[in-house]
């Protein structure tokens, strides 16, 4: 495969993410991860000074799901949706992205900028990550945080 | 024509569409229809409900052009343009976009989110819309929708 | 060199750039240009008026390196970063962009929208700029204007 070809499979994979979670089907999220995967969100500041917790943390798959069927359950919060909007992404580098959140009201906000910075497993297809830092810019980060990034 | 120079194709219709408006050349705009088109502005609520009504819509290439003729005469709204950030189509998808604002005393609002969803006649160059669906994140449209999106 | 490699050099040009700006490496910057370079930040209307100034005006890199070195010295801003999204580019036109501002104490506003009108040189590899107009669609721009876009 080549490194176009690479960038595009990405691209789409990066775009079937956001479709999943900005239409709502969260019990399909968990499949853009490998079994034994590590997703995070965390702020650039404690990334760049090697914390390893944040404001998200799973370390399987089955974390993943566990977090779903919670936000399911428990959905005391206010309805809200996101819009992402996600850059090209860069073999080596990371793709860039703005979320903006949409509220039940009809209010819409920018919600949240910063980079994901990516380990895929390219040898099957569908590709799947192996980890995904979600590093947001700002540390600021609004206590509604309750569907994943 | 491969996925790739398709996805491109399409992709320079979106940047050239979406220049179109953004420059003021609103007369052109109905050049990206074909004559029997249907263009529709919508939110996505609606949308899932199946109403085919919406806040803008027009079932032909004429209909598209009685409204730039309309809005460049009544021509009573507040001054204001928009900057279109839309992202990569996908095939058998839809592109995600959001609209910026910006108001002729200068001041810049996240305007709007959401997709397109289209059918696109590929048969000859250039490309034209036979159906173009503006699915609106939010419900909430502030009255100054005047220029298309 | 075809215009599909074309594009995808000019992008990830474009990427680089902005990951500069954003990551804080400010005194890389400069090297994204030609000695005889032009830089200018200037707004729409200016710009359809054929003025030449701007916001931000650089006839040389040494200008961009000048405008660095002083930021750095200078250096009374309050603390703040940008997250750049910039659409795709088109050979004969233009990238479209928003740049969102991140505050020190972890506000994120839309800070600006505009296009990039570039002329690259492609002749070696990495490209450089030799002019790059950085067309902003308000005029009502923020004092803050420190950094460069």
């Amino acid at each position: 495969m080549d490194d176009l070809a690479l960038r595009l499979a990405i691209g789409d994979l990066n775009a079937a993410y956001a479709d999943c979670i900005d239409d709502d089907r969260l019990e399909d999220w968990p499949d853009f991860f490998v079994e034994n995967c590590r997703y995070l969100i965390t702020d650039r500041q404690s990334h760049e000074a090697g914390l390893r917790h944040g404001i998200i943390y799973a370390a399987s798959k089955g974390m993943l799901t566990d977090r779903v069927m919670a936000m399911r359950k428990a959905n005391i919060f206010e309805p809200h949706r996101y819009r992402h909007i996600v850059g090209p992404p860069q073999i080596g580098r990371v793709a860039d992205g703005i979320a903006v959140r949409i509220m039940h009201n009809g209010d819409s906000q920018l919600f949240a900028t910063g980079r994901y910075l990516d380990k895929i497993a390219v040898v099957e297809v569908p590709f799947r990550f192996v980890e995904r830092l979600v590093i947001l810019d700002s540390r600021k980060v609004d206590t509604l945080l309750v569907l994943p990034l």
